[in-house]
């Protein structure tokens, strides 16, 4: 693992000092009161005058989840001493924007449940979420208005076209067992490491950092955000998901395009292409066929060939921090890569 | 009628000399080279590297609509000698966000037809509609970015989260025969007439006119669209209506709370209130309930009323555009009023 190199920190303030780090924790740790600025900034601003908005966006909102993006907005924009006032309010622009996409994609992928919990469009139906989705996507924008950085708002509004456009091209390549390693990847830098790169491009921003720096940054983020996908992607074929919260298959049912199946894919023989024929194209699934398509997946050993894809882009996230001084922010975002492939958040 | 107090121009170009004024055709007339720059900026915006959004995209916006919104942007720039290849682009911003909510409308509302063609969510999904409409909305705001005023950015941004709200506030009231006349103000202030008035403010903004005067356009939109609204939802209960192209009976069949339903609830006696529960509320209707509710609606006046009330803001439109200077496009702009509620557009 090329992204191993850096050192685990120990926590000394924790009483077992032999727990292995999580990068994400012990960063809310050190920004713990910017954090608590953001999350108070998000419960202002998502208030609205119409109760089902507010229903709604709390539900999604209040209920958390590890707020990623935020703190890689918060932790670009420490690490550099930019003013944090301003990566408070932009941070929870970021997390508006990924609530906003969370919202438009359980609605287009007829989800019914994310992280164990029902989804919002299950709850509260699709026509809300929608429109729910719809104005925290607006009120981002007013944040950033209120920001008042063309740049900031170049950023992100960039960052919001291309997910759209990601978001449409992997409802195309659904299905389609004909879709490559090359189109994959642009579903998923797109769908996926545009908000990633985004969250980290937008510290240097405000700290007032050149364009090579800012250019780092969103390169870290690109880089670790495809790596975190990906890894995220073999989870949906891995034995080990279901100890991870995740249901193992649904990509597979889904018929969604992913590394394990398009590596399968590429070195499948006449039968096997038959397979993936029926179960992915065709969509004509017999209840054995998972376990198939996962001795398939192994015996090519495409598990393995997407955890090289992972690491390698792991492995360019981590050297993107080269023109970063060292500090522990950057250690920890170092470390953040490594810890993205490995576990699910 | 105070909004006829504007004479007719009469075409003198045409060959029908004594054809009635459409000032929609008009105000095209006079920005002919203005909206043929909109719309050659919509078609190269629009354009994506995922052909799908491209056929949808393409599909809603290239089917055209009247383009009122964008000819008010153009007039209210030109009124003021603004620059106008700065209102072609942001003419070409409110188109795409209006798009964006009419992809988003037809999906929460499960629309098959909308100006007697297929809707976009009929002929190519609801998903691939969610997603084309997150990216005409992305792509409206880099639109705005490129032209890089924090005020309309604003503006725009403002009307984006208001007419999301206005949206939902509209999902939480239909079925409900407790909603009143206020609430229903308030939706079609948010959901329609909103965008109007962002769509004139723009003008003066780029002409940079004062505050009162941006103010005059932005209370002009607003007051218009409100009429608007409500003669469209007059015409939902308007045997007229099929010859203006408009099915009858849609909003009483979906329970939508409008103005004629409204005032005919106020004047209900008890046997037409347990009507209004049983078929609104209850959502239990036969056949020849829609003619119940017509003969009800008429017994009270309540179609009269709602357009007294389209009449009452139609008046307010027209005073709001008492600080503007005479000129050709302020005459049409007064005409407009009167046309938007005599006609559908």
């Amino acid at each position: 693992m090329v992204t191993t190199s850096a050192q685990p920190i120990k926590r000394t303030s924790m009483t077992d000092h032999n727990a292995p780090i999580n990068p994400l924790e012990e960063m809310a740790h050190l920004l713990d009161s910017d954090m608590r600025a953001v999350n108070a900034i998000i419960m202002t601003r998502m208030d609205s005058s119409v109760p089902l908005v507010n229903q709604l966006a709390g539900y999604l909102i209040a209920a958390g989840g590890k707020r990623v993006r935020p703190l890689l907005t918060l932790a670009s924009t420490a690490i550099f001493n930019g003013e944090m006032t301003r990566a408070h309010l932009l941070a929870a622009c970021v997390e508006f924007i990924h609530s906003a996409t969370l919202l438009h994609d359980d609605v287009v992928d007829e989800s019914a449940e994310r992280r164990g919990k029902a989804t919002a469009n299950e709850v509260f139906g699709n026509q809300a979420s929608v429109l729910v989705g719809d104005f925290l996507f607006s009120r981002s924008f007013q944040m950033m208005v209120d920001d008042g950085s063309l740049d900031v708002l170049r950023i992100l509004s960039d960052a919001s076209a291309i997910i759209a456009q990601g978001e449409v091209l992997q409802l195309s390549t659904a299905n389609n067992i004909d879709t490559g390693m090359e189109t994959y990847l642009e579903v998923i830098k797109s769908k996926t490491a545009a908000l990633f790169s985004a969250a980290c491009e937008v510290g240097p921003v405000i700290a007032g950092q050149d364009k090579t720096i800012q250019k780092s940054l969103a390169d870290y983020g690109m880089a670790m955000g495809i790596a975190f996908q990906i890894a995220d992607d073999i989870l949906d074929y891995s034995s080990d998901a279901a100890t991870l919260g995740k249901t193992v298959g649904d990509d597979f049912r889904e018929g969604k395009m992913t590394a394990p199946v398009i590596y399968a894919i590429q070195s499948a023989d006449t039968l096997e292409k038959e397979f993936w024929q029926r179960t992915l194209a065709d969509k004509n699934q017999n209840e054995d066929d998972f376990d198939l398509a996962l001795a398939m997946i192994n015996k090519h050993g495409a598990l393995e060939k997407s955890m090289a894809l992972a690491d390698e882009y792991a492995s360019r996230a981590v050297s993107a921090l080269n023109v970063v001084p060292e500090s522990a922010l950057k250690t920890l975002l170092i470390q953040l890569v490594d810890y993205s492939i490995r576990r699910k958040f």
